[in-house]
């Protein structure tokens, strides 16, 4: 309270501020204006817009203020890097908040995992919230270290810094009334909860945002945006590393006004922040494809804000939270300078990382008999579409040219579970490919044309306690250790980078034709995305909602 | 949760809904446009727009659906109707939710009347939500039956209907960062505050919003209005039945867009309400003076629900509240057909008034000896304002034309304290009149000609346990019996505004030459309006926040 004492005597222009900004162009997010005006900052808080005078100053005549960018749905581990140093990638980007849903940690680590990571965040100088995962596993399907229960939830809607429900992914559990689905949303916490409505229109959406389900961030076309928008529900416009549908989008600012739109991020790699930018990427595109600046900004920043109901960000006035951006102009959207509440960011350090959470992989002996696959003429192969997490169910001869096999093995209990099918369109020509990512029960996923090779692979990633692994003809090609729960890595962004570059390189060597080989074979375990994917359980018929033999 | 799976079930289409309106322009509020198409009800909820059957229908075709109107600041005591009665007036205009500061009854009945009235209106067709009266007394110079601790707030904002703090009605105590105030700002749910700001500008304005006070409905003026958008501060526009800031105000809905501004009542007559409207009656207006109907009916629903966090309420969409307007037009707005949670409104019982709630009213004998004036030339006089609740200090002949007495008689625990004052400007000639309702503190306020007339009025309204009085030559010219607290009637609608109509007549017939003679007197207990004001302590000077002598 004496904090918010001295806040109140800076605003009023009875103490110095820590910090004034002088003269520039102060975004009103909520009038939409630009105002020439100072602004003062105390204590990480803004206190007022106005004339004032402070410890230090800085001109920024010119120059553009606006409010930090917030990430309205993001998941840490798809970027492989531990959050602080994820935080050393976007906070110059002007990423200032990120609300996250820790799914994959989930499954691999449990809650005791999720409520490690929220630690993990709770001193970075980014923001990162949380929403509680709610689907772990993704589905009956899949083997997670363990399946969270409604006191899984509570014990995480309890906290903080944790807001609501995340993406409900069993959007055909809900809206077939699922009474496992319908509970947590009863749950105190649950009434805020993130969608994920692939494709659902017509009454399906009627029934999914009658659940109380009010965002989604798997819109790809104006007609399914406007569908959401009309249904209530939040269209977080998302431009992940393998979805990207801000063109698509964007024109709905224009059409039905920006009021409940988000911009969010969801999945995305690494070298891909690195070259495109982050949240301030998604603004610059969205206003090189004609969208008004200070819509683009409200969707970035008060938006996100609003949705997640976090009072005190979003916005630049008076009793808010000193994120803020210096931006020169209004097309790069690159910032000069990010306070993040009120400081520049410099160096910190990283959080400690205890050993429990890098000892997350138990496999049985695996042997070449586990990756025998049943003697017939007809199977059913996976076929990829390029540039897609959706797969095509494909029915073929087993001796088809160019049909690499797929392996998923359980590592968290050791069970020695093993499922085993084929895979068609990957260019795969020797080799093999293994990954502790495959969502979302991150339980390895093997692919290759030489069953030894398969081991070797498997055999390295188990080494490794966790990565991504190309075996060229019984050697390791490339490598990125992910220790932390087989998923992040404790390297530096520029490692991981030049790592997972190497493991696409020598994915490519080995024939990968496509462009994002491991990104690709961790989807193929992703049992809610259609049409044919594959767990340690076997080959599942997602249209059917049902495991399928290999044989046909 | 099996209601919920039932409301699903319709959403989907695969059970019927409890009622369908056929054919109606369902107004979007997310993207402000009027959709063309069925709407669905079950259990209460809107399952969906679209084709849908139901085990009933209604034929809307050529019809506005909007969803029921929020009003979002207002004080029930206002309108001296128990709450039921006061969902029975509004209903048929369309409000459905109203956002309540109890500081009145806080005043009178402490933390136990809050909680009664909490209680009273839980099972009201209408939706009444509360916020913790934050400031009770209004001022030291006050004397409630108790003052109310951070332990009262935090046991109000417990409760679920609780949304938030109340006004912050002392907006000096808060710019100056007094301890007392912040900290009622720190109690958990106190990071939702309505704000009081009359006047506050500039830093001052800063400071408050620094505080983390986010809203305001004492903007009077364009230039107050902008000023707050701009902090931050939600602008709630009033149409109060004494301060009437709509005209002034809604052309900032068109030129800062609506999205941050709601209308709320504030203080209302009952028969203002009867002649006028309520909340419809301000979308009327604003329709009138060229405000877009869309943004009139967003500033009317979704806003006011937005503001106050009111997640599933404000809008026509699956998965909200079945609080939906059937308008003929979009002028008159005055709903054919009013559903709340799905249902036309009938009839609905009072709920228990418990003896307690009747017996506020305990004061000392009082004499003439009490209400006796120091011998002095030179007196202050309280001058009134023609229909404002401002005053003007004067300092007069003792012996002036024209100045009435006026006396204040502590009424809670009978300490037998009266403050004594005079008035100038009533047009009072003989008579006198006597209120239970005295803001904030609700003491029994006086005014007369002759000392016996007052003490006649006095008596009545103790024999009433509550209520206005006229009297004229030692008889009961007109009263309206106040028994809930001193401040509501148990009376009906029509009663009660007979009843105080016969009251301000014979108040005129006593020479009084305003619009409303008790209004205005029960304003001049208020010790935090400007000037000069009067409490059972005695005449405070407002803005030197001191008491101060009859004699000058």
């Amino acid at each position: 309270m004496a904090d918010l004492a001295r806040r109140i005597a800076v605003a009023r222009g009875d103490e110095p501020a820590d910090l004034v900004l002088k003269g520039g162009r102060v975004l009103s997010v909520f009038t939409r204006e630009w105002l020439e005006t100072d602004l003062a900052i105390a204590d990480g808080w803004i206190a007022g817009l106005g004339e004032y005078d402070g410890a230090e100053a800085i001109d920024v005549r010119g120059r553009y203020l606006v409010p930090g960018f917030i990430d309205a749905h993001m998941h840490l581990e798809s970027t492989k890097l531990l959050p602080d140093e994820f935080a050393r990638l976007v906070l110059p980007f002007g990423t200032t908040a990120a609300v996250a849903d820790p799914h994959e940690i989930a499954n691999v680590l449990g809650v005791d995992g999720v409520h490690w990571l929220i630690d993990f965040c709770s001193e970075l100088p980014l923001d990162v919230f949380f929403m509680a995962p709610s689907c772990v596993p993704a589905s009956r399907f899949e083997s997670p270290r363990r399946a969270f229960g409604d006191a899984d939830l509570e014990s995480l809607l309890r906290r903080r810094r944790v807001l609501g429900l995340a993406e409900m992914m069993n959007f055909p559990g809900v809206i077939a009334g699922d009474e496992r689905e319908l509970s947590k949303l009863a749950l105190r916490g649950g009434d805020h909860a993130d969608g994920h409505a692939p494709g659902v229109a017509g009454k399906q959406l009627n029934a999914y945002a009658a659940a109380g389900i009010h965002s989604d961030h798997e819109a790809l076309t104006l007609e399914e945006g406007r569908e959401r928008l009309r249904a209530g529900i939040w269209l977080l416009i998302r431009e992940a590393s393998m979805a990207r549908n801000l063109q698509a989008l964007v024109p709905l600012i224009a059409e039905l006004g920006p009021s409940q739109i988000a911009f969010c991020t969801d999945d995305r790699d690494p070298d891909d922040i690195l070259d495109d930018g982050h949240i301030n990427g998604m603004v610059r595109k969205a206003v090189a494809a004609g969208v008004a600046p200070e819509d683009a900004l409200v969707v970035a920043t008060l938006n996100p804000a609003r949705w997640h109901g976090l009072r005190d960000l979003g916005a630049l006035a008076p009793g808010y939270r000193a994120d803020l951006l210096v931006l020169p102009d209004l097309a790069s959207f690159r910032p000069e300078l990010v306070l993040k509440s009120g400081r520049r960011v410099g160096e910190f350090p990283r959080p400690e990382v205890p050993e429990w959470v890098r000892q997350s992989v138990r496999i049985a002996p695996l042997s070449r008999d586990d990756l025998a696959v049943p003697d017939c003429k007809r199977v059913r192969a996976i076929g990829l579409v390029p540039d897609q997490v959706v797969t095509e169910s494909l029915v073929v001869d087993a001796d088809t040219e160019g049909l690499a096999k797929i392996a998923v093995v359980e590592r968290h209990h050791a069970t020695g579970r093993v499922g085993l099918g084929f895979v068609h369109g990957s260019g795969l020509q020797r080799g093999a490919l293994a990954s502790t990512v495959a969502h979302d029960a991150h339980n390895i996923v093997v692919l290759g044309i030489s069953d030894d090779d398969m081991l070797a692979a498997v055999a390295r990633v188990v080494e490794l306690s966790g990565g991504i692994v190309a075996v060229d003809e019984g050697r390791v090609a490339a490598e990125c250790p992910l220790p932390v729960a087989g998923l992040l890595s404790v390297a530096t962004l520029q490692d991981v980078i030049s790592q997972s570059r190497a493991c696409n390189d020598a994915a490519q060597a080995l024939g990968w034709s496509g462009a994002t080989p491991f990104l690709t074979v961790a989807f193929l375990a992703l049992s809610v995305i259609p049409a044919l994917k594959i767990t340690d359980q076997g080959l599942v018929d997602v249209e059917k909602f049902e495991l399928v033999p290999l044989c046909c």
